[in-house]
């Protein structure tokens, strides 16, 4: 792993993931990753799914000045749909540039396109309206292939596993991602405008999905900081990234994540529109909105969280809370409901920012403004009511064949996750789930990773499509690089977890792969099978860092003499060894016979206890 | 905190945790701690659960050589059914001294028992025996005001929980503690020889409670290290500690353990009696093991890891397992068995092992020798062919009233942890279940506290009632400190979110509490209420390290005036200050309907937004 730097300050970490190999799949070169295992395990290399782009790709050459290759734009372009404008142009308040003085110091991106791309006059580019006019898209072929990966060997098997009445396939076709997409149970976010991303799907039915959130605040900023997030989530798993800045620079910082991010890119937008205002959330109007999306739009923003959810007559209902509103989004909204006492611009404005939506298909992310922010909140008449507009507000933007996700909590117990879950299905129609967390407890600032995790990887198996991360730094400050990669982690674990307790058919494989690594003592298969290789080798070396160690087999745990695994194989050895062994003993159905029958063998071998390879 | 050294190169941490008071409560002076909160908050002091014993008392004298005091000796000796007796004679093998050189370098306890309590002859000092006498025991009061924290001020609220068929009383009284413990539903480790310990029950209706495992290894051997691991684990909550030390010194460090434990102290005898053997396990003999037992419980270890389930015919079943048996103590049994082809002896001998355990009032916890090592061999034959054997065993321990609790996995995916407390439940009688995560993914080692604190988290809710810790150097290598304490809080948090979902009555005080504190910007005690308030406040400074900052009306996150939970104590002040307000809102029930009425209101008001104070 080395950290090459670019040609100005925005250096960022390049270079194949320890024990990885990049590859390509198929007649749309379809990113993945193998790992090479010993030869002395007899088995083929594993491939895994893979979100870091190009960054890990030794033969790809990284120029975060130029941005990622268009991997998408043949694609949009040849379905004839779309034209090119002159975009929007650029205003200082676009980067919270209010006054003369309020210069940000970020520098523009060199290379914006300045003719973005919109749906002709009367057209709809959303891969929702494509799949319903049962076109299947090059982002569907790509998703089926890149979702499919070890299924082929697996075709036969027995599945194993609870999935709460979700339709996972066996093997997933361009066909069932088309129709998944079509009936709204999955959502492949990809705005016209940021053809590098790689195409992925969420929802229910595919792989659970996870997000990191990064992005410049109002206390501290620093675009090179952020592009390095960006890669660097991508790198351990996040599938797609949130831009949640919110001060100056807004703007210019997006476009430096959009144009170096291949995977899709939500935002918030009444964060930059807030901006716009001077922060003064009563200002806000319905036309610095909806231009703050056209601007977005032509940036290439993959997804926007709209909190459309959070309407007048709900706010009273947060007042005798423990924690109130605690969405940004949601109090913003808030505030001005109450200020003008009217109902929300984004609740009566939603066709018309539908109508934009589909133009660049941006896909809705209905953020819940209302979600609990404490335990004693959790499930309470102002989230569900909120929920119950968001489902209203699915099928409106289904109307128009607008991609919808579900934004959900936040801080529940975990006895109050299922119905959560549950209500969201019903009332949203399998619309994919999105949710924080939640947070299983309160009581452990500093360690919100894992209280949220627990919630993280339970909703995941109960149905939720996607899981965004929480850092060690959640409710305390900003997370910087370590903690990003530790939420990354954590929530990669909390969404394999869930696909293998939802019986995703080739989820096993690597637990299976890396178990028997470890048993066998393939040291390095371990390491590279994990996913975080750095830290399991880092760790290992903590205790016994010679270089022997990693072929020895035993680990520090228990030393050389002592070690189970050690005397397993001597156990399997010795079955083996026994000419009729286990199998005597498991047809044998009762064990008592088994033992018995065993014995006679034992005394007729002659009593010992070794008997000599035959 | 300071870091007080003892007099000898053995020092610990002592001092209060942060923002915390040490109290004793009641004539037993049961061991709290009292958490201040700000004078604006008008909040009264929020008591906690504490294991931390008289090391974050500061008027407490802590002397490492000399060992705690014996807090329940005149308890043991009041009840007349103890005699004291010359100790079996200490032999260099006993530290792992099989020839002349191999000195182990750790100093012996300057303050040895030499004549130990054992019960008279024909008497029974189990916990157990007492309670099904009818008798409340001074452990008995104390657990039951140990575990009481606020409950007297819910008394008559509403529970709110899920508890799986659990009984979990609104008030914990002596005799329930007494009848928890007379069913079996509960234990009190409490070795007479260990008359230190602050008495703890581990059960079903009880708070969830937590292990950490500590000791040395082959490959790295230190008693002030382990010494330091002990008190450095129960100040994060640590409820019970098990020394699993192998290789050298064994006894030695075992004594520097026990005398300065505060919690009870659990072992795995059959590693020591193998180190007696040379590690060769064909060589052990029922001989061996019990004179380890006695040397053991002379010493004061509070319960013993017994793996007598680990019977000859299941042993083949673990042949074709991915891996095998991961269990040393089953391990170890297993080649015993293997190699004699003959039933284990701790299963032959069990009903005489039983007879030990009473005259100490040694509870037992009955290892799972087969439980497995990986997702794939979750909840297999061998696994469960073991626990029913266990099942057979509680009731031959309970039939000579001796405490038991059972052991359990391991590595289990989501969809299979209920199966396996429901199976615990039913076979042993509700006896207390004791995991070890499980582990819900094999892919993370690294992070296996976290893919086992999910595991853990949710088992704890179905009715575990103890949970054995996992760090993140599992699988890897020894946990060093700070690996203790991430383990300790990882476990805590998952107890603590069990706990509440549960519907404990008194758990949610301390999530109120935190969200009150959270919400009102008082940092502090925010910082002091959570389980670790040095990380939340290291992790708030890294990014605002001012001293302002911790009474500043708004975090990192979001800066000074874009905060949610600023906006919200707007909302809340504004629907206060209308005169109807929120309940004419709620009261409306109707949602439009209540707006509209809100609407008018407004307007009669002369329609400003913020009406002055009146």
């Amino acid at each position: 792993m080395a950290d090459i730097p670019a040609k100005t300050e925005i250096g960022v970490t390049t270079g194949p993931i320890r024990g990885s190999r990049k590859i390509h799949v198929g007649p749309l070169q379809v990113a993945m990753r193998a790992i090479d295992l010993d030869p002395s395990s007899g088995e083929a290399p594993l491939n895994v799914y893979d979100t870091s782009g190009p960054y890990t790709d030794p033969n790809a050459r990284i120029d975060i000045m130029a941005g990622l290759s268009p991997l998408r734009r043949d694609w949009i372009v040849g379905r004839g749909d779309v034209e090119s404008y002159d975009a929007r142009e650029l205003r200082p308040e676009d980067n919270g540039q209010l006054g003369p003085d309020r210069s940000g110091g970020v520098q523009p991106f060199p290379n914006v396109v300045k003719r973005p791309l919109r749906a002709k006059a009367g057209a709809n580019v959303s891969q929702m309206h494509y799949a319903r006019r049962g076109i299947i898209t090059p982002e569907m072929e790509y998703v089926a292939i890149r979702e499919n990966m070890g299924r082929e060997m697996l075709r036969g098997h027995i599945r194993d596993g609870e999935d709460f009445g979700a339709s996972i396939p066996d093997y997933v076709t361009p066909e069932f991602v088309r129709d998944e997409v079509a009936r709204g149970r999955a959502i492949i976010p990809s705005n016209i405008n940021h053809p590098e991303s790689e195409p992925m799907a969420i929802g229910r039915n595919f792989l659970v999905k996870i997000n990191a959130n990064i992005g410049n605040s109002a206390v501290a900023s620093n675009v090179a900081a952020e592009v390095d997030k960006l890669v660097w989530s991508i790198r351990w798993g996040a599938d797609t990234v949130m831009d949640l800045s919110t001060g100056r620079n807004i703007h210019d910082t997006r476009e430096w994540i959009i144009r170096n991010s291949p995977v899709p890119i939500g935002t918030v937008p009444i964060y930059q529109a807030l901006e716009k205002v001077g922060g003064i959330a009563e200002e806000l109007t319905w036309e610095i909105f909806r231009d703050t999306l056209i601007e977005q739009a032509e940036q290439g923003v993959d997804y926007f969280t709209i909190h459309a959810g959070v309407r007048l007559p709900y706010i009273p209902m947060t007042a005798k809370r423990v924690t109130g509103i605690v969405s940004r989004g949601g109090s913003i909204m808030a505030k001005w409901c109450l200020s003008h006492h009217r109902e929300s611009f984004l609740y009566e404005h939603f066709d018309e920012i539908t109508e934009i939506m589909k133009a660049y298909d941006i896909a809705y992310s209905l953020g819940d403004g209302l979600r609990p922010g404490s335990i004693a909140d959790a499930n309470d008449e102002a989230q569900f009511s909120e929920l119950y507009t968001l489902g209203e507000l699915t099928h409106r933007a289904w109307a128009q064949d607008v991609q919808v996700m579900i934004e959900g909590p936040g801080h529940v117990p975990m006895h109050k996750i299922k119905e959560n879950m549950d209500k969201q299905l019903q009332v949203c129609g399998e619309a994919p789930f999105y949710t924080l967390g939640p947070l299983t407890t309160d009581i452990a600032p500093g360690y919100d990773h894992i209280t949220s995790g627990i919630g993280a990887a339970m909703i995941g198996w109960f149905g939720c499509a996607m899981l965004c991360y929480v850092t060690p730094k959640e409710h305390l400050g900003l997370p910087d690089r370590d903690d990003v990669k530790v939420g990354v982690v954590t929530y990669k674990l909390a969404a394999h977890a869930a696909d293998l307790a939802k019986g995703h058919p080739a989820a096993k494989l690597r637990d299976d792969a890396l178990s028997r690594a470890r048993f066998d003592f393939r040291w390095r298969d371990q390491f590279n099978l994990s996913l975080d290789p750095d830290t399991a080798e880092d760790y290992h070396d903590q205790t016994l860092p010679a270089e022997g160690a990693k072929t020895a087999h035993f680990c520090s745990m228990c030393g050389p003499k002592f070690c189970s695994m050690k005397i397993t194989a001597e156990v399997r050895e010795f079955a083996a060894k026994q000419n009729a062994g286990v199998e005597t003993f498991l047809a044998a159905g009762d064990a008592e016979k088994g033992m018995a029958e065993m014995s006679d063998k034992f005394r007729e071998k002659g009593g010992e206890v070794y008997l000599p390879a035959e």
